[in-house]
């Protein structure tokens, strides 16, 4: 591995290298990800099942559930011999009920939380979704819609016996513009293929996770998903131009619009985008692409201190502008955990922080340039203490598997209580401090890695096995401090099933009682993936809740 | 004017000196905006008063009124002195009723439309707006929200006695963040004086638009305002990050978030954002801002066909990637009416169509060399005719004015019905030409120009004086043609008033209704500006229209 870096020493030979030579590697931007940079907040707390975010933990100490459990199955109806008749009918091939066959899709991907539905429908338009909605909301039957499960909250797999819509056979693209890049297909299609598709066109997808393998768009969009491409290519608030949803009634609301600018009326579609599947089943979507880039560089570098690193993520947003990618950081304990348990070295000289810069670009020489102008400002103002370069594909993934590889180190350690957490850049890192500070030596280890450039932390707080005691130190700490300045609990994977209760934490009572409304207006018996995104004390009754595992 | 040009014949002497200078001119970015580029699309149709888009103009050769007029009076109450003494309450000093300080905000920036408001209420603060809501809701007494009033649908203005709440007053900037380039502000401030604020500190809005003298953020924000960097930066939708709005009942909605990313739940600010102020007052905004780009260049080039100017789009986007920030046209018959009207010369040889792209760069060098690559490649493939190129502040505002200007050269014409349309970006000059066909010689002239980048054609049809019979030929055929490629009638503007009931011919019945479900859940009365964006068969009772001018 280490020869595949040029030592701390070499940086400048290697810029004078960057600047002078006529043409970079054309790295291919698609990136090995050994494992999921963004693993889920498994929260495990032990609060009391209240609505007030304020009073979720105030009795840590009691007996009852966690407020990420399930709550009672809500009086739906269940699944007689002539549904299944009628699903046969719309879906000849595509109604499963062996038990076997539906395993997997009861179960989510981080096997926590089991479903025990029996039957799985597998449609391939969108007249057999509507079909199928309509029929589910006459007969009150509950519909847990699941794209490629890799959802990290438990939002895409039963909580009890609710049918599982699987948009997998959905995987039509139904039409790519080459001069616009746009796109439009099914909700079915896997990220990944869709990336291949557009990459034999000159384009790439405007976003990528580690997932792609086998998430589907239609989850994507459904879950907002964020990933690498954020920095450069924004949300998919603003990518997304339109999409096709099946309301829970059947009726076909079709914002399938392929145009950059349409202000007739309101952006209903951005209602869908983000909601986990609770307000409408998205059959197809449309979504504008970028090109691909001819160029692409990786840099690692080490600072001294936090506020140098966000120094040098000023200067790299002045210097490397519109070519920037990707600005990525790990703290020291993250790197002590790479050498440890994965055996990967330090490639530069131990720093408290490790910064991880990509750049993208149409020009690899003009790229380079501005590359090398950067790092040689950086270097001179001693922002950066020591840093290495990547132009070629293979030591490109090398480093970015620096970044990637954390979690996967992680589960070397132990247990593992994760958070996800959205702040203003500046505070990123002071969360990390205090709960070093907080929990002191309770835990193993604290750490703190994420997306610099996205105001996105990845804190983790390790021990040798799970440890109440250590939780209830943790939670609701963590929140409470995130809610202190204004963050998110959850930046980019959701609240689904786990985080449903913890809502009011980021967002203030009015909006969740808005989001409220808008459910009963649109899913007015609340047959569209039930127990997820909306805290339990909007849906009347006010059941008790019960475990689910 | 001429001098500046270098002439088409000079174009390669100007590559070259593009390539080999060490550095260009570092432009302002600001460019002067002569006449809006954008102006309205003046709906003075004669179509039938109903519902259904197909049947609009069914009975178009009939005497009823303009699907544009107003519709009748709702019965809102009056305001009666008791109601004046509780505005004076709450705000002493912003209680207006003088009627000449009354008549600008009563009529909008076109003249077409005049409201007969009583009241102007200019509230500072988010609790002011809240009260005057909460007490205008219980009061049944309907609100018209204005900001800088430079709407083109007529949807800032009231339409009867509407009680107009200016937020001219709320122009606090609340927070910058500079690292993050993250702005938060109160409504009312002017575009111009963010974008000041921002330049000052190596920051530039997201948006541009030739009202910004005088247009406000939360006006731009409440009409998802799209304007001349839309290709670069993307919709309002991808950059506002937060928005705080008061509903109808006076509730305060804070979404005001200031996260790039935040995943606990439905995306709610989406639909305040184009909304046009009927689901809320916005109050306060978050946004997103790029860095100001070091350098900026600008060509102005001749093509001989529509498919070689969409040839040289793709070319474009290829070749200059990354610093690519507007892809403009004109035709023609634009460069007559600039000839013939304005005296402008053309600075480069006769063609059917022109092209303006600007780049904006971190780096004047590599911006340069990318652009002298770019014009060599489309010279020596003939895509492009003939070119000349600007760096300097003055040359790059002279050849913007060759696509800004040509909405003051129309004026010069006599009568022009204009048309703002959305369209997929193959198909938007074959409307020009279809419509050119279809009109013959009933018209002076057809012209077209726009963002090419974007899809958003400008079509105008224009005739020595106002001429009935020509209107009758060009609606609903531009309309229907329009939703025959599932294009927008309002790719920029909005509905308001004037295009509201023209909306079936770009959004299914189905998302309509949705509309209205939302409109009944956030504002049941009914009072947020009122008479616009909605089509009036969406309000019950469905009462006969009157016109209002």
């Amino acid at each position: 591995m280490a020869g595949i870096f040029m030592r701390a020493s070499k940086l400048r030979t290697a810029l004078r290298h960057l600047s002078s030579r006529s043409s970079l590697s054309s790295a291919a931007i698609t990136r090995v990800s050994p494992a999921d940079p963004c693993r889920p907040s498994l929260l495990c707390g032990s609060g009391q099942f209240v609505a007030s975010a304020r009073k979720l933990h105030a009795e840590a100490e009691g007996q009852k559930p966690s407020p990420a459990a399930a709550p009672e199955r809500r009086p739906f109806s269940r699944v007689t011999p002539e549904d299944l008749s009628f699903f046969r009918k719309v879906l000849p091939g595509g109604t499963i009920t062996d038990p076997d066959l539906l395993e997997s899709s009861n179960e989510d991907w981080l096997k926590t939380v089991k479903g025990s539905s029996e039957v799985l429908l597998r449609p391939q338009t969108t007249e057999e979704v509507s079909q199928i909605l309509s029929y589910c909301n006459s007969r009150n039957l509950a519909v847990n819609t699941q794209g490629g499960n890799t959802g990290l909250v438990a939002g895409s797999v039963p909580v009890y016996d609710e049918i599982i819509l699987s948009t997998s056979l959905m995987k039509n693209i139904l039409k790519f513009d080459s001069i616009s890049g746009i796109l439009t297909c099914q909700a079915g299609c896997v990220l990944e293929n869709l990336s291949l598709y557009l990459e034999e066109r000159d384009y790439i997808m405007p976003l990528d996770l580690g997932s792609k393998g086998s998430c589907q768009i239609g989850g994507n969009v459904a879950t907002n998903a964020g990933g690498l491409r954020l920095l450069r290519y924004g949300s998919l608030h603003g990518t997304v131009l339109g999409v096709e949803v099946v309301l829970a009634d059947g009726r076909v609301l079709d914002c399938l619009t392929t145009l950059r600018k349409d202000n007739t009326g309101y952006d209903l579609k951005q209602l869908f985008i983000g909601s986990e599947g609770t307000l409408g089943v998205i059959t197809a979507v449309s979504i504008l692409c970028p090109r691909k880039p001819k160029s692409v560089n990786v840099v690692f570098l080490g600072c001294e201190t936090f506020e140098k690193l966000l120094q040098t993520f000023q200067l790299c947003r002045g210097m490397l502008g519109e070519i920037l990618s990707a600005f990525e950081f790990l703290d020291s304990e993250c790197m002590r955990l790479l050498n440890t348990h994965l055996k990967i070295p330090n490639p530069i000289s131990a720093c408290p922080f490790y910064i991880v810069i990509e750049t993208s670009g149409s020009d690899a020489t003009h790229d380079g340039e501005k590359l090398h102008n950067f790092l040689e400002e950086a270097m001179s103002s001693s922002i950066i203490a020591d840093g290495t370069v990547a132009t070629e594909d293979s030591k490109i993934k090398a480093l970015w598997s620096m970044r990637e590889r954390v979690t996967e180190a992680l589960t070397h350690e132990g247990y593992t209580y994760k958070y996800d957490i959205s702040l203003p850049v500046e505070q990123i890192y002071m969360l990390v401090e205090d709960m070093r500070k907080h929990v002191g030596s309770r835990a193993k280890s604290v750490v703190g890695y994420g997306h610099v450039g996205d105001g996105n932390l990845h804190l983790n707080v390790t021990s040798p096995a799970k440890d109440p005691s250590l939780l209830a130190t943790i939670e609701p700490f963590v929140y409470e401090w995130t809610a202190r300045y204004q963050g998110s609990i959850s930046a980019e994977h959701g609240l689904g099933l786990k985080k449903r209760n913890y809502i009011y934490y980021s967002k203030p009572s009015q909006a969740v009682a808005l989001m409220g409304d808008i459910k009963t207006l649109l899913d007015p018996k609340g047959i569209l993936n039930p127990y997820k995104t909306l805290p339990d004390d909007l849906i009347p009754p006010h059941n008790p809740p019960a475990a689910v595992e």
